[in-house]
């Protein structure tokens, strides 16, 4: 069997997965991940987690590991305090240093962004952008992120100048799981047809949203409403919500969407029938262009 | 010790709870609740819960008892199928008989009521809608019921006419004890100016609904918004957007309230600041006097 050894390891370290690359100078040798995610970890048990992931990788020398997420909040293994926007969206200055028992780890952690007005923060975000910027050189405009808690991004000459969260992924995980609305709804099934509608009538009139959540189940009791209908018209709601929202970030611009392939191309549809061309950047590719632009400033280290 | 010997009970029973009246002449002798709603219970195990309750009541003939509430569902004790609106909010012929083992008991359930277009249901609120025009004779007008899941019903000629059912307090709860929210959140606490700032604006710019919510964490975070303060204008918001989606219904309305003091005394208030009169009516005492409209329909049981 022969080792694969790592010029440095990049880590997306959220609050339910560890996800880790060992990277060598054409990019991604390995990667691995596991559940030990910021939930389910104590302070101590970074350092053991991150070995048994990335322990095969090591050499005799010191490796550098550069890590985002929520491993740099104040619950996570040590706190990288949160820069301030505007600013660029990684400064290599500003990694900190994580104290490791193995003298092999190098691990520093990249601070997440806030916003003083509107309140907003963000967290292993900025590495994806940063990644974008170093996928589409000089890209000036409008980054969306979608997920569990959505964030757009206006970023214009490097900087990110001011973003917004929508807790999209997380509403519709509750709604959909814990809610009343649980009953007659699929947990996979998709019918795209009412998902399109759903979203156009949200976005067209965000008003009506109190209105529409109770329909679904109503409509299952006594109109014959599929688990699959139900399912994606909540999703278009939700998604025709934010996208009500956002308006001020989208109307008029250019949007590039990091983020799941299909949650992606859901966003890019919604915004093309708004006249908004948008394209799709993968997350991970993102998220390791970013941590790969963080990397130089930890040299020289072996 | 005297016993108390009920003419006949009055019972509303819904998911969580079970509460039974013994009736006299006069109105209510005594009250009796118990965990025992329909989700805790098999359908065998209904007559019992109910007789732990209400047993000390019964004389030795047989004494009527009408229920309302999630009781008569299909996942109830028996299905009391839906009647449909535009109807009075009771019908006695209507009522579902429930055969018991135990002969002292004659049962009979309220059905719900249900719209083809909007698509919704009730299950409960029918009871207490007939309550309210037995207390406010000649009533003409909106009748709101705030709660897990509020409703908003017209009323005319003592017929309800129509109505909308908005999760505002299901979502409340998800939101508050169950999402990322939860983090610097009260569990008690009150801000009434936070609360009646944030449903001002939920009402003024609902359409923002999506981008208010995650600001919540992130002012908890890093601008010291009090665990109090999060609470109140979670509750503002999404009352808020109960009642910009509610407007047609109130606009130019008078308005009756149903249900627990503190929420119609919010609802009230966010009414009242729209230029919209409202009065308030105690939720238990509309749920009895519904359930004595519907007794007659049982004479003669004893």
């Amino acid at each position: 069997m022969t080792g694969i050894m790592a010029d440095w390891i990049a880590v997306d370290w959220g609050t339910t997965h560890l996800r880790a690359y060992a990277m060598g100078a054409n990019g991604v040798l390995a990667e691995a991940s596991s559940a030990d995610g910021m939930g389910s970890l104590t302070r101590d048990g970074y350092e053991a987690a991150l070995l048994r992931l990335a322990g095969p990788w090591l050499g005799a020398g010191t490796t550098p590991v550069v890590a985002c997420g929520m491993v740099g909040s104040r619950q996570g293994w040590m706190e990288a305090p949160y820069r301030t926007t505007p600013c660029t969206p990684l400064d290599a200055a500003s990694l900190v240093a994580v104290p490791t028992a193995d003298a092999r780890l190098a691990v520093r952690l990249v601070p997440g962004l806030k916003q003083a007005a509107p309140a907003d923060v963000m967290r292993g975000e900025e590495t994806q952008i940063a990644g974008a910027l170093a996928l589409l050189p000089g890209f000036d405009g409008i980054l969306c992120l979608p997920g569990t808690h959505s964030k757009w991004v206006q970023v214009s000459a490097g900087e990110v100048v001011s973003f917004q969260t929508y807790m999209t992924g997380e509403m519709f995980a509750l709604l959909s799981q814990q809610s009343v609305l649980r009953h007659g709804m699929a947990t996979k099934d998709w019918d795209e047809a009412a998902f399109a509608t759903a979203l156009s009538d949200a976005i067209a009139r965000p008003e009506k949203i109190a209105a529409r959540l109770f329909a679904l189940r109503a409509e299952g009791l006594i109109a014959g409403l599929t688990p699959a209908a139900a399912r994606s018209r909540l999703s278009g709601l939700l998604i025709g919500i934010e996208l009500a929202a956002a308006r001020p970030y989208w109307l008029g611009q250019q949007v590039a969407l990091i983020g799941a392939d299909a949650l992606c191309a859901a966003y890019a549809g919604a915004l093309h029938a708004q006249g908004v061309p948008a394209r799709i950047l993968p997350a991970a590719a993102c998220t390791i262009a970013g941590l790969a632009a963080a990397r130089p400033a930890m040299e020289p280290t072996r």
